[in-house]
């Protein structure tokens, strides 16, 4: 039997030891060469081979294995991934923050006020030096005259139907397009294994959860982000949920951890983020005595998509830049480590 | 064939037969009697057959029947469920207030002081009377004294240690073997048929979901509660997650569609309740032009549980009692409806 590994199979088992086993039929066979029979099987495909695509994939075999020392129970298996520039574009702005500069637009013929107040004044004239010098302030101000003041049903059909039209200047694509790849099959790859992915950004829950199913297979109660306040109320009789002009929650950093904490309850295994914004998010997974995983998406690919770290407006990555080494953190060289960024290249 | 149905099938077609036209064998197969067949598969065996259990089975047949006019997608096969009153015991008061009176003994070496303040006082010296007069600003100090200075795995522990020990005082049971078996029944009914249940309660958030998915088959990240705020910090080098004497979220009456919205995204197709703490979460639940299952557990069994509705001070049923019957709600009669409250009867 030892010497004959294929006694006994049927033409199906033929097939498979022929890819598990190429080395015994090699060039015999040559339409089933290991690289194909290998890109049916990688669950990674969009990764570089690597010392960070075999990091990924050696944690997940370890904390699956049965009866090994670092195995983890599905229910526990929790992940927690950033957003903005770790699942998506966040460059040259936070996509929320085109919505609300067209929804501006589109809002201005009922404020005849906002073209003498700033920042709206700022917005509708494209004046972007004197929005950014705004600050947060001036942010907090668009976000709350574009995201309060309706339902929630009728916020999401807003969102969506802002996301059916609106296109990326630079890549002329759907928002919802310029997600990473690589990074839609490590969802997959983790669900694949027993995870329970989540979305922890600082951005809108109610802004992501309308399409973070379609894009990412998320559904809307695994997302975690930041919010306004909310009062139920009857209106003719029909019971709704209006949106207040007040914040809520600002999950982002240390609100990164508390958030995990208040919805999710456990501690996850794994997170995923780009920016200091992530920076606690990182630490409160990774810092304990098990196995646990914690990976920063680096730009560095101005050619395919954009390179920008410790410099910069919209995903500043500086603090945990410097934290990843000390704590093992993985640092993805999106330039090196991904083959494509988006499914469209 | 019309005249023939059995024509073709193989005994095991034949026996199934002979359960669903039992009228066809009716004595001539006496071991195949239609109570036993039934008993088999009675996803609620605590629940009497009547009105209320058959309204139960048959909405989950119209939300599960594909390509019916009233089917759901899985996904959006969203129930909730209040817990005190509606899953476990809540007299002759709320499980966690019996926790926290424990707590003030248990620390009271350690506040001299207490012995010449209230509420502490009251509760130490065991004068209800008091207690109950210092009202919700009273409950607020108990809370903030025993359920915030410490971390969040801190206080997981104090709650499992807790409830390992505390016995009931008139059933002599851990307090989570007062967990209601009906709706233990219906909670694993509904997830069979694709649903996801969440716990919707007023009670802590952490005081509950270090024991949910033991008793309720209900994981962490799908209960909903009253929170306490946090804070992220580092100690020793280590995280951890601090609890703050200060609220953050009360999740009761018009909190709970606002709890459901923030940590669900989604509006549920069915609501579990037993007061008027619940009827926000009722409204918002059923209140649609769609096929929607809204319950109400009535308390009427003082023998084998408790008796009250409008005039108690936990779990208070009035206004939700009255909109019942106006939204189609059913309302569980636990003497009549429930052939078992306990597990262990």
């Amino acid at each position: 039997m030892a010497r004959n590994p294929t006694r006994g199979m049927n033409r199906r088992g033929l097939l498979a030891a022929a890819v598990t086993l190429p080395f015994l039929f090699g060039p015999a066979l040559p339409f089933l060469k290991p690289k194909q029979a290998k890109a049916q099987t990688d669950p990674l495909p969009s990764w570089n081979d690597g010392a960070n695509k075999r990091a990924i994939t050696d944690f997940v075999a370890r904390v699956t294995q049965h009866g090994g020392p670092d195995f983890v129970p599905p229910a526990e298996r929790i992940a927690t991934f950033d957003n903005d520039g770790t699942l998506w574009v966040e460059h040259p702005m936070y996509v929320q923050l085109a919505f609300a500069l067209d929804r501006v637009k589109a809002l201005a013929p009922m404020h005849p006020e906002w073209r003498d107040t700033q920042p709206f004044k700022a917005v509708l004239e494209g004046d972007m030096k004197t929005l950014g010098a705004a600050g947060d302030h001036g942010t907090a101000a668009l976000v709350m005259a574009t995201h309060a003041g309706m339902t929630t049903e009728e916020f999401q059909k807003i969102v969506t139907d802002w996301l059916a039209t609106a296109r990326d200047a630079r890549f002329k694509r759907p928002y919802t397009e310029l997600s990473y790849q690589p990074m839609i099959e490590l969802l997959s790859y983790l669900r694949a294994n027993g995870f329970k992915t989540f979305i922890v950004s600082g951005g809108g829950v109610e802004f992501m959860r309308p399409w973070t199913e379609r894009v990412y297979g998320v559904p809307p109660e695994q997302v975690i982000g930041s919010s306004i306040k909310t009062r139920f109320q009857m209106r003719d009789g029909r019971p709704e949920i209006f949106r207040l002009p007040e914040m809520n929650f600002v999950d982002d950093k240390a609100g990164k951890p508390v958030g995990i904490n208040e919805f999710i309850g456990r501690r996850p295994i794994a997170a995923f983020g780009n920016s200091d914004g992530d920076l606690e998010m990182l630490q409160w997974t990774t810092m304990s005595e098990c196995v646990r995983l914690g990976l920063i998406v680096h730009h560095t690919d101005a050619e395919r998509e954009y390179a920008y770290d410790r410099d910069t407006s919209f995903g500043r990555l500086d603090k945990a830049l410097d934290a990843a080494p000390l704590n093992h953190w993985l640092v993805v060289d999106m330039k090196n480590d991904w083959k494509k960024i988006f499914a469209f290249e």
